[in-house]
């Protein structure tokens, strides 16, 4: 049974691929509650910056430091560098992955960092984004920053 | 002499300060033209992800992957985790930084992976770090992630 927080996050990924969008979604977790959701943004507001994870921090809005350092961030694929080092900066202390087999951010270097990854390798996660390369490869490159 | 560019950086963190906003600031530069600009967004905008460098970056909209691999990215101040991450999932490979002497992003990390890195010491940027921290500590903290 998928994780009722994951299956937050895929339902946030859905939410986006519905839109236009890159598949990609993510929950920010305190307390063991969602205290916000978000999706990729670069189709829907044309953003270099809105992966899931940002938009879901953005979402959360202005915490305390103290806040995100009891905080869990899920996402149903591996951050990238860019996300990765928005947990670091922030020192959120958990990420679940829901993937890392279509795409693998700095994974050694955030543990490094002291950061505790979980990868669920759902295959619901594994799919969406199968699908979404498979059909849009240079949206999926563009959002990655490769050539 | 500045530095046209850290000029224009500069000049977008004062843009901030005087917003009453935290005063750092940013440009990107693209075949030796400013191709965007930003300021800290913490305040304004009341966000937890728009550092001057991501507003800078999302100013200038979704680039290719190409345009970012001769990018280079100016900024008052040393980047943090999260706008370093940046820096590397565009591949950005030049940064140059006003000064890292009030703060330190992950330096040695990022040159690890390719970012040159050029740092003025520029006695303008402290001056502005130096005074607003004085003033606003809590507002630094929270703007780094620091208890």
């Amino acid at each position: 049974m998928t994780d009722l927080f994951m299956q937050a996050a895929i339902d946030e990924a859905k939410k986006g691929l519905a839109a236009g969008g890159i598949p990609i979604g993510s929950v920010l977790v305190i307390d063991n509650k969602i205290v916000s959701r978000g999706h990729n943004q670069r189709v829907q507001q044309g953003s270099a910056i809105l992966h899931a994870e940002m938009h879901c921090l953005e979402q959360a809005g202005r915490l305390s430091p103290a806040d995100y350092k009891k905080a869990t961030l899920y996402s149903t694929l591996s951050p990238c560098d860019m996300c990765s080092g928005t947990a670091l900066l922030y020192g959120i202390p958990n990420i679940v992955v829901g993937e890392n087999k279509t795409f693998q951010g700095p994974e050694d270097y955030i543990r490094s960092r002291g950061v505790k990854l979980t990868i669920l390798q759902n295959a619901e996660c594994i799919q969406l984004m199968e699908d979404f390369i498979a059909s849009s490869p240079e949206l999926w490159y563009e959002d990655i920053g490769k050539e």
